[in-house]
């Protein structure tokens, strides 16, 4: 059995009796041989008001996930490296904005956004992970990057078997989008320090519940390592 | 502003600085004047081994929730009774277990089954709530109820606008059912008291999550009030 | 029996003997409460041209539907009248050309395209039609105007139990919409004028098989009257 | 330019002139190495009344197609041996009949049927293509075979890049299970003379149709000698 099938950021706040129970879902982790990186709402919205904690942020920035954010850039941006490396398709979620289709009527979640927080500037794709020619963006207006989008027919056509997710919130559309892709038939991975929350608590629980019930978890650095070692046996061969 | 907003089950473990985080989601609840009630996997696999702390079944039923499941029985009752009286259209789910499907192929979640957790006795619906004539019953293999099954599809025809749900488990099915159908269009209500879950720290985030996100988390009781309220309103017409 | 349930343009091309193998799906035809109009791509590329025989403009404007595109405009006003009169939601579908959005990668048929023929400008609304304020524009990759898209969001949102249509093609994506939207659950409609194919053959047998297996197609005539006499039988109340 | 890729059944129906309109599809016709077989409902319904003319069997059997069904037996045979003997998994599509799921409120089109006509035994696959261990039924209840069922999952974990479609009829479950399979992402390839329908004229319109915009139409023999193509490849290896 997978000794560090546990060994993640939930162990400080789920229990071990209440990780006994999940015994059943212990497996073997990978990631398949047709993968592709689905990094979800990595907009400028995330990151306002800057590296500092969120309680900071929140009353003008009701969207950003303060300190956590900026946290996240430096593995999110090893992972992008990977996985541009090993020519994985990437994949960027951002929301609507065109005026006509009526993002205002079908959003995420139920947040009241002030005037300032809407508008094409603020879901721009953070400089740090600017799409490359080839990549795609996918405009969506829920919180799954699956719901209302035509990101099941690019991963098909690409004949994609494994998502590799990271980006925000993951206690919202990572969570959708990740539990979607495994209802669609993909083997789902989670780029843990890549993921990102505005709240710990929900960050934790919603990682523990994806990695037992539709998802395997996995550090930048396992991620990271697995491309590299399949670059380097195709290499070789 | 609304009061009781934050007045759930998650008081004891969300801290009150993280709740002020999320002052942007607060609204007034409400259900529709067109609701239907969803309700997730009570079947018999969920009760096995009895009304005993979830650890003392989890062994020889890991898709137990033990006295979770039996505590929610009652309040379940009351909800399914007040959804009757008002003429709710009410929907169960439980899973796919012809064979000529391929019920193990395409899973729920990634957990291991013992042979003698699969076939249809396990996943009839308990007694306490055995589907009326006229009821429907969505027979899955994902986690969420719309998720390769015609729910929407019913739903549509019968011109629902609100989807209260309850049921099992709050952070696997129940989750990706509500957030499926805050996806669709509906406006989801979930049944606090009426939903269980084998563990308590993934029942409350994930209900807090769904609370602020996509979903309005009423007790049974105001539920099953406004439920009547609407009742004797028309009755007075 | 309903004895108009056949006086349609597919008479001539549909021998009576084969509509005799139809009887099973006559039914009173019928609008719905809460109707919706729902627009398929009356976008410029379909008028590429002018109002001339197809074969003239086929070479030049692979997707231009010529004299049948003209043909439709005045009916297409009539129906367009009749449902902002009666106060539908109105839907305009067109297609994705933003470019990050690979919009040449997933399409909405195996149709080769001229560069000259993408881009934002061909895909704009007609004026014509213009959208109007609060009016929808649906943008989608594929032939379905649900496919990849939240329209069944807005639809569930607004609580739509019917869903007329028009535009073009009738064989292409107002077939798969139609389609799709009585998968959904809805009672659908089609305005039979405002409809348009560059090949009268395919208009024809596509109209034919929808009208039993799947819509009530109507004449513009025939809907403008049954919403004017909803109207009235308001303001008389 | 490929010489025969008009050389198909509806070179009787629609004429050149109409042909030379859709020169713009004109393309090399292909398998991909990753294929699945999908049977849309050969099931015993579509047989009744024998191998008949469909008018003599259409008023005691409305869904039967007749001497079409019949006519496809030796074709669909020779596919399915063929596609069986390359490896492919199989899938077929049937209606779901269980009285819990309430298959008579979402059906698959608007056909009234005779409550002789209903209840699993007309819905068994006929046994000249009697599903194999290891082969899939998909029980749905719209036309298409991926609406409402978990279809898309099952192709997507066997990581299948082409679709094979027969069965019926053409233009039903048959067309709407092929469009969504396209707008899916799978590249689609239709049987020819294993597809069937009661109505000659809707058979090949929409085959006309479908092979321009979404879809290979290919014969049996050459699905066929494709198949067994690659078999020698690879045993050549």
């Amino acid at each position: 059995m997978n000794d560090t099938f546990e060994d993640h950021c939930w162990r400080d706040i789920i229990p071990p009796d209440v990780i006994e129970l999940y015994q059943h879902y212990k497996r073997d982790l990978y990631i398949g041989p047709r993968a592709a990186l689905v990094a979800i709402d990595l907009y400028e919205l995330a990151y306002q008001g800057g590296a500092k904690p969120v309680a900071e942020v929140a009353k003008d920035y009701p969207s950003s996930c303060g300190i956590h954010a900026w946290n996240a850039i430096a593995p999110a941006q090893k992972l992008f490296a990977a996985a541009r490396a090993a020519g994985l398709p990437v994949f960027f979620t951002t929301t609507e904005t065109r005026t006509a289709a009526k993002p205002g009527a079908v959003r995420a979640t139920n947040r009241r956004m002030p005037q300032s927080q809407r508008g094409p500037d603020v879901y721009a794709i953070r400089p740090e992970f600017a799409p490359q020619p080839g990549e795609t963006v996918i405009y969506k207006q829920r919180a799954s990057g699956f719901f209302g989008t035509p990101l099941i027919a690019h991963l098909t056509q690409l004949n994609i078997d494994t998502v590799i997710i990271c980006g925000e919130s993951t206690s919202g559309c990572v969570r959708a989008t990740t539990v979607d892709g495994y209802s669609y038939g993909f083997h789902m991975v989670m780029a843990e320090e890549a993921c990102f929350d505005r709240s710990p608590i929900s960050h934790k629980v919603n990682l523990f519940d994806l990695h037992h019930k539709y998802a395997d978890v996995m550090t930048v650095a396992d991620i990271a390592s697995r491309l590299e070692g399949r670059m380097q046996a195709e290499a070789a061969q």
